[in-house]
């Protein structure tokens, strides 16, 4: 199967979904300040939005995206696309996340990896800085899986809503999820952190490392400084490889690939230009996608998620779960590498341990992490339900 | 707890073990032809032994070692060594592989990773060719784990023994133990392959491809030449930083540093130049081992890992385990990342599957596939009983 096609059927839904083709819309917040401090004069970022906000401004959804997605979350921007956004399955006319029922909103974070993907609208350090009219390299602020929430609560404001129906994501997705139960718990009415869980452990903080480690070994990266030369894209490439590959699950790759070689009669015990198939579409996928991407994007990424803590209180792993005081549904998969399924059992009992309802879902599939993803459609009713309940 | 103390812990058993102090030998092959049809000169590799060999020749056991180790298996070099060899727990006077008993023989595999490492004695790209004067470079044939198993059987025939009472080893040396008996059944006696699996596949060579990125990045690798200038140390630190994580297990990264910053005060979220303990400790124990190593040493190991189905059948992954036919012991762990639970089972049911006499022995431990190192003593006593069963 080619890449292009195996990434579609990867992502593809059901034919129908949400009708109406998507376009994509933009916010900017000026003079944004980070939770650390620092002022960004001019944030500006993409967003998409599917069915209508009713009259009351209570039917909202917001749905924050993973590590390398956008809020391209469902429907198409045209007939022709080879496929809808990444949880079309779940969104639609009559789908759990009803849009004729629900307002959902789905926001490209700052630093968004797909930077000069032109379906993005990010902000971060491939961005020109208007204070020197050159890119902010790694000078633009550190940011956090909170500073990201505070983007979508700016956006939340612009569109005039007081108080989301719900706030749901998968992965990076679910962390912001988790964040805005934590921390403004006023603001939501539930929440459904998908695949992810309470805080990032030494066990993700070190893979998230390994994840960047050969964008910075790539010599174009310079110290971040790369803007007006090459693009340290091999090392990118070979990060997004990673990043698959841990996504994904050995059933998948021993099922898709076993140990062909990338070429018939290329044996790779003969020549080192010959490679197993496995490493060889893994090496196109990541190459496809790093075209699209930034390399500093990708390392900013890396650090919003080591520091996350859900509600970032001083001095505790857990005050933030605590607060957490709407309903909670826990999306997960015990073959994920990423988000193990312990990791998220133990979120929802700190939750649920001053009476704070929690609801776990588990997933079956075949593609580890991923599945809460390409596996959603599963959890379909139980969401549906969830969303429904007073 | 600084980094020589903990690796000195890992590595540390019991302070009584192989009691007479080791030295290191080495033997040459001449001419040795890989199973590719390629002639290697001079083959030339190190081996340490305990224990005597009997008059009868019989009592000879032969360990093959891991990915990252070497022929040091038992006892120490000097009094003042830090940590005696890494399965030191097991060998020993009165212990379960007991040197009053058997004549142990521990070999240094070509391409091993410490090409630079005083008690390692290897040949490989590092290594001069004598048909050139130069390094080999990549120049060097592509070996299999066959080829490893190979120079022990000229080893073997050069200390007179006929047959070994047991091959056993651990990881990429479980590997070796399962060639041993799928192509030589009539050489060994019984086989204990320890945390590893009968083929590589599609999972552990994609994996094995993401361990060697990092080298194929830094610029100094130079294609693998790079004898005359800068090693790609930055490289190779980065790809044993990721063999290490994937190594070991969440539950020792999350138990050993949970979010600790490297230095106190120094937080991750402030500054690039401030990283996670998680982060600090892997990099600072990849750096330490890259200097004694060399990274097209590490290149060929994975080449030579990624190749591997036992006894190399052309188009069956299952010949090779259906030949061999002397009892096997498999020792394993579930929590292992790098030779999964199921995979070991697996190959035990397809040598089980005709009439040949299978014992599973499961781990317990919080180091994943580490712990069929720092572990195996628990293993211990199963292992007395099948080394000493008629």
């Amino acid at each position: 199967m080619r890449l292009t096609t195996m990434i579609a059927v990867m992502l593809a839904g059901p034919a129908a979904g949400y009708e109406p083709l998507v376009e994509k819309q933009e916010f900017t917040l000026e003079n944004f300040t980070t939770r650390g401090g620092e002022v960004i004069p001019e944030m500006r970022l993409g967003y998409e939005t599917y069915g209508k906000l009713n009259e009351a401004g209570d039917n909202a959804i917001l749905i924050p995206h993973y590590f390398s997605g956008n809020s391209h979350a469902a429907g198409k921007y045209s007939e022709d696309d080879a496929a809808p956004g990444y949880w079309d399955s779940i969104i639609g006319s009559g789908r759990p996340i009803d849009t004729d029922r629900y307002f959902v909103v789905s926001v490209d974070t700052p630093v968004n990896l797909g930077a000069h993907d032109p379906n993005v609208i990010t902000t971060g350090p491939a961005t020109i800085n208007p204070e020197t009219g050159k890119p902010w390299g790694m000078d633009f602020p550190i940011l956090t899986i909170g500073d990201f929430v505070d983007t979508q609560l700016g956006l939340m404001e612009q569109l005039g809503i007081e108080k989301w129906h719900a706030v749901m994501g998968a992965s990076m997705g679910g962390l912001q999820s988790y964040e805005w139960a934590a921390r403004y718990p006023d603001r939501l009415e539930r929440v459904i952190p998908v695949i992810s869980s309470g805080w990032a452990d030494a066990d993700l903080i070190a893979w998230l490392d390994v994840w960047g480690s050969p964008i910075r070994l790539d010599p174009n990266w310079n110290g971040g400084d790369y803007y007006d030369g090459e693009a340290p894209e091999a090392g990118l490439a070979q990060a997004l490889k990673i990043v698959t590959l841990h996504a994904n699950s050995a059933e998948w790759t021993n099922g898709a690939f076993g140990r062909d070689w990338a070429e018939e009669g290329a044996d790779p015990g003969e020549d080192w230009a010959n490679d197993y198939k496995v490493v060889d579409v893994l090496n196109g996928a990541g190459a496809a996608r790093a075209s699209v991407s930034d390399a500093n994007h990708f390392l900013y990424l890396v650090r919003a998620n080591q520091q996350f803590v859900a509600g970032h209180p001083e001095g505790s792993l857990y005050q933030g779960l605590l607060d957490i005081d709407v309903p909670v549904m826990l999306i997960h998969t015990d073959e994920d590498l990423v988000f193990p399924g312990n990791a998220v059992r133990e979120t929802g009992a700190i939750i649920k341990s001053d009476g704070t309802p929690v609801e776990f879902v588990e997933l079956e599939g075949t593609r580890g992490h991923l599945d809460g993803v390409l596996g959603i459609a599963q959890a379909g009713e139980r969401i549906r339900a969830f969303l429904e309940a007073e």
